[in-house]
């Protein structure tokens, strides 16, 4: 905590991811404040214990006692919120935020921002199939990874500081990568992944099937429960990369595909044996 | 215990389920004894009390012994197993397995089979991501699914038997398809599964990518660690089934691609709607 000391973190949406980074930051003893939408959020946040105070209005008296904002909006929604109100940050304030897609957004942030604020971007790798501040869980953070996307705008002192506020958070691992990497890596570890889900469950009427579901049917479709106008919102924005993954992996689907129906076992099993090999890696941690 | 009382049990084939089977049978108190190829796992299964006998080899005078007869082999072996011992099997002698591919199995047995033993398909949903005997654990069982694949062929008695199995040895559910219906539910379910955590799993050398890895991706891949030679042959037993299916899902992917492509926001909140919707039958059970 040699950056990060007596400051006070405004969060700009109180939903889920919002709530818990709230939650987490409280209980370490920060002053915690909110704006967000609606005023029953605020009301169950400070009732709750996860905010000191919070308001529905963005006004400059508010804003400008923060020294980190922290934005968990959807990506449109942070985008018009820092055009419109830029004006209200504090002279010297760390902007950062918790948005799935990176290039898109933090380079468009960078390019209009005062020049007296620093905006480093920041991809909390955790979530769940609920929503809201009502289930707002710092808990989520504990196995989860961070990573923090600076551009040659940051400087090493936010970029340290945005790394600690992953740390602060409880984050099992704390990372860097370039905006452009982080996206690639996304588009094929998380977005792609949903797509598969997505597509399998979208089948079939597989009512019937639950009763000889297997766990590795229930496995592959637990993230197919998605909220659709937040992951299209995402999908769209990383559409080049996203497609490219998609097409990536729908050819060695077809690969599979065609050894099965030319009955080219050798084939097969050779695909089976680099997907055990390669998945062996991820038992380790 | 109707039906099955006193009766001698032979598990042919003692791996991770024939092991657990012979596990879940003896600590029932039934005298189990095993036929496999591999002494030491014999000595294994004796020495911990998973079976109260066993040979390598393959006699008569053992084989007679016993009133239900469990084959635990891979598919080609099975049918082989029978074609050249059945002369040996006790008269009234009740045969079941546990394949998971059901149509080119049954009907090849049961067509051969003598007329005064009977063979009752079962596929017991249930596995680890590790082999051998020596993994024996009849808790596998505990939340999976057992199915019983009779034919025209099969009498009452007999399947009645053969479902009472699943019922001793612990299984959820205990329920019954021909093997046409099960072959395309597993088809869907397990085969499709399958391919596609491996065709994932081949398309990158991921393991520098383990430290930004979330759940979705290890949930997806879990499976992708697999037994070539035994699921390879699963696969070609179920070709034109599980081909239907692999392009049943080749459709729905391609539906979420192009919607992307063509930037159709509402087809992907759709597809994103149903498949939220349906999953949400799995969470019931």
């Amino acid at each position: 905590m040699k950056i990060i000391n007596d400051v006070k973190f405004l969060i700009v949406g109180l939903g889920l991811i919002g709530g818990s980074y709230a939650q987490a930051l409280t209980d370490l003893g920060y002053e915690v404040g909110a704006i967000t939408r609606s005023q029953s959020s605020i009301d169950y946040a400070k009732e709750n214990g996860l905010i000191a105070h919070g308001s529905t209005e963005i006004s400059g008296d508010y804003v400008g006692k923060f020294d980190v904002i922290i934005f968990a909006l959807y990506p449109k929604v942070l985008v018009e919120w820092i055009e419109e109100n830029q004006s209200l940050f504090k002279s010297g304030a760390l902007i950062t935020d918790v948005t799935g897609v990176k290039g898109p957004i933090v380079y468009k942030i960078q390019d209009m921002l005062r020049d007296d604020v620093e905006f480093v971007g920041a991809h909390p790798m955790a979530g769940k199939e609920v929503y809201g501040v009502q289930n707002a869980d710092k808990s989520i953070f504990k196995n989860a990874n961070y990573i923090v996307t600076p551009t040659a705008k940051n400087t090493e002192k936010a970029i340290e500081a945005t790394k600690q506020i992953g740390r602060l958070l409880g984050f099992k691992t704390v990372s860097e990568l370039s905006p452009e990497e982080h996206d690639e890596m996304i588009g094929f570890l998380s977005q792609l992944t949903h797509c598969i889900a997505v597509s399998l469950m979208d089948c079939k009427e597989s009512e019937k099937l639950v009763d000889y579901t297997g766990d590795s049917f229930r496995d592959l479709t637990r993230i197919a429960k998605i909220n659709d106008s937040m992951w299209s919102e995402l999908f769209l924005l990383n559409k080049k990369e996203l497609l490219s993954q998609m097409d990536l992996f729908m050819s060695k689907f077809t690969e599979l595909r065609n050894a099965l129906e030319a009955e080219d076992t050798d084939k097969m099993r050779e695909m089976m044996r680099i997907s055990t090999e390669r998945r062996r890696h991820f038992d380790k941690k």
